[in-house]
């Protein structure tokens, strides 16, 4: 990608209507505008990193036989009713009246739809377990919307949900959930730290989130310390229900006098076993052995939208984002800091079209702007590698190779860079 | 992909509720559910092939320097009254109170979003042109929504929008965008009519819709024979600007004489150049050669989840869908007519694994049914290449290849199955 093709407005001054680290950074890097409060679009440096998220949470969950839908965002109240959540829920719940004045919803979250569906297609045992997941905007009507993306109106979530025989078999689909949020997490490169959760709302018995640790972070957690240094990719049911790491709610109101570690956090995901609870109000039943039961029913989310802000409060610096490679929006910048000269265009060009050829996501840089505005939007955008080329290519056919995160340059001759590209594991 | 896995929950009877073949299909085949009226999930079938068509115009858009952005679904009204479409726009519009009384709406359409980004961010003709997309749940309250995805009231639209320096530099913006759309058609198997259209409420003077030739068609279009026979897209603006072929609305409200037929015809792409409309309601100026002058702009839609239903109307025959290559949910449905023959689940385990090796999309039929269920759901589900293992493999290691669409078998010796699929182009 051309940087003069793709519009990323960065600006130099810090905004004045935000507090939060990655909030100020998403808004000084183009990547976010705030619409209305509490709602945002997604700029394309923005949208590109959601991208790549959301490319790596499908591919999880599809090489686990989990199978992608897409239900609306708009739902019928008759569904919360039979739920008895339609009065529950309360204001954050953003109630319409259609046209024809029946009331409608924005779906905060999908279990009475699901429900709906198994019920409808699902009629016996021989049909179970099935996994579905969705990645689909929630709204939920936040009193006091903060923190940019991080506590949105409108976000966009992924919610899985499972549907089993019975409780065994739905304990074993929750176990695998629990390590495919590990695995998850892993590969967006996040230590993530699961505690047992109060199931709230959503019901059922059994519940864990999955918390990132930061000193910004809303959350709280209570930690055994020496859990922390455990496998937790290891764990089978039995550990993950006595896990003893607890939400600051679950902790409050097991009255655990245990002495644990109180550490601030931001939760990225939280999963529910809540067996029948809405099987039973839809009176959704299934064959089993000349038997009728109800399904055995779990649901699993994760805030996606959420997980940029996260990513950039846990890796930045004065100078702006630092990516982490595995969601970083391109791989490599490549700034030519003389683009009005035609040698260094010529390379530029050259080495932008090779680079693509050996597969790598590239930006190049080829604007008419200062050095100095062509830096710092570099470090402020936070691309992992940066390829400076400017008077010594000219001079000396030498060229800069900087790494973001560590802010460390080497300059090397230009015909050597795959080969140091190669010795950098880029 | 194994059917055993893959959540395809078929009908034998056809639904009571649907009138078109299409939605009777999509129905049939498990690829969509109604939640309410006019709002559909899309189950794992249906969003497989939402998802090749969304891939298609994704890729298209990406390689002409379009960038992707994602808006919210909700809107403000206040930007709505700024171009005074607030209260023009009708009871189509879903409007909102939010928790704190603030009114909302659930968006349409996006040019009033995407103008006011463009204020935020664009501040001189030098950041000109610029295109944006996103591919969003639109909302529009249909009076009466029928023929399932094809006239939804909760749907996926992919909106484009640019910004010129001036008229000029609009059109030139216009006649790429006529033609990335006829490419993106085509790309999808699509013969596409483009018509000249009125600019209705989203204003302009130059706009043009995108048939598709369709007897169930809800649309009539005016065609001049003759133009039929033209190559679109060789098409330069003034010949774009005078194309005598219409919709119905423009033909009446023109009083065309001439003699021109008439057609059924679905809609599925519109594009508008409006030039300053919304910039002036927007006071939304840029620094142009010490002068200010307002932004020209376009913008330019598809509706992507009716495409799937569009295919399926005109491409099927009385046992079911017939996909075409470019967007069958899988390229080649492999069917074990004997699955707890021991022989016969090998070599389908086999070959299933060497096909996906080969980048073949495959799904395996490998469930405990009668075969006539498996030939029946094969030919509604209408994957273009049935591979059919049965008896006669055990017998004489003879399988079978049905093509879906002129449902033609051929006996062929399972070693040669990867050169006849080669032979057919498969």
């Amino acid at each position: 990608m051309k940087y003069s093709n793709f519009f990323i407005p960065t600006f130099r001054e810090n905004p004045s209507d935000a507090k939060l680290k990655s909030h100020i950074l998403m808004l000084k890097s183009g990547m976010i505008k705030q619409e209305t409060s509490g709602i945002y679009s997604w700029l394309p440096l923005g949208f590109k990193v959601l991208k790549k998220i959301i490319k790596i949470i499908e591919d999880t969950h599809d090489s686990h036989g989990i199978n992608q839908i897409l239900m609306p965002t708009i739902q019928s109240s008759d569904i919360w009713k039979m739920s008895e959540r339609y009065d529950t829920y309360g204001k954050e719940m953003l109630r319409i009246i259609d046209r024809n004045n029946k009331e409608l919803l924005y779906g905060p979250t999908n279990e009475e739809m699901i429900t709906s569906i198994g019920k409808h297609f699902i009629k016996s045992y021989k049909n179970l377990p099935r996994y579905f997941y969705h990645i689909q905007s929630k709204f939920r009507d936040e009193i006091r919307p903060r923190f940019g993306v991080m506590r949105a109106r409108e976000f966009l979530m992924k919610d899985a949900y499972s549907f089993d025989k019975d409780e065994k078999s739905g304990e074993l689909t929750y176990e695998n959930f629990f390590k495919l949020y590990l695995s998850i997490f892993e590969k967006l490169g996040l230590k993530i730290i699961p505690v047992r959760a109060p199931s709230g709302e959503i019901g059922g018995s059994l519940s864990h989130e999955f918390h990132l640790l930061l000193e910004t972070g809303e959350s709280k957690i209570f930690i055994d310390e020496t859990f922390l240094n455990s496998n937790f990719s290891k764990l089978k049911i039995p550990e993950i229900k006595s896990i003893n790491s607890f939400t600051d709610e679950l902790y409050d109101s097991l009255k655990i006098s245990k002495c644990l570690k109180q550490l601030k956090s931001t939760e990225l995901g939280h999963i529910f076993l809540f067996g029948e609870k809405y099987s039973k109000s839809f009176d959704f039943k299934i064959d089993y052995n000349n038997e009728k039961i109800y399904p055995y029913m779990g649901s699993y989310g994760i805030g996606v939208s959420r997980i940029p802000a996260a990513i950039i409060e846990l890796s930045n610096d004065n100078n702006g984002i630092i990516w982490p490679k595995e969601v970083a929006p391109f791989e490599i910048t490549l700034i030519n800091l003389t683009s009005d000269n035609v040698s260094t265009k010529l390379f530029c060009e050259q080495l932008y079209a090779s680079l693509k050829k050996s597969n790598y996501d590239v930006l190049l840089d080829d604007r008419f702007e200062r050095p100095g505005i062509k830096f710092s939007d570099a470090d402020l955008i936070g691309i992992p590698i940066q390829i400076i080329v400017g008077k010594n290519f000219i001079d000396k056919k030498e060229i800069n190779i900087k790494t973001r995160k560590d802010l460390n340059e080497t300059t090397i001759c230009s015909d050597n860079i795959f080969k140091f590209l190669k010795k950098m594991k880029v």
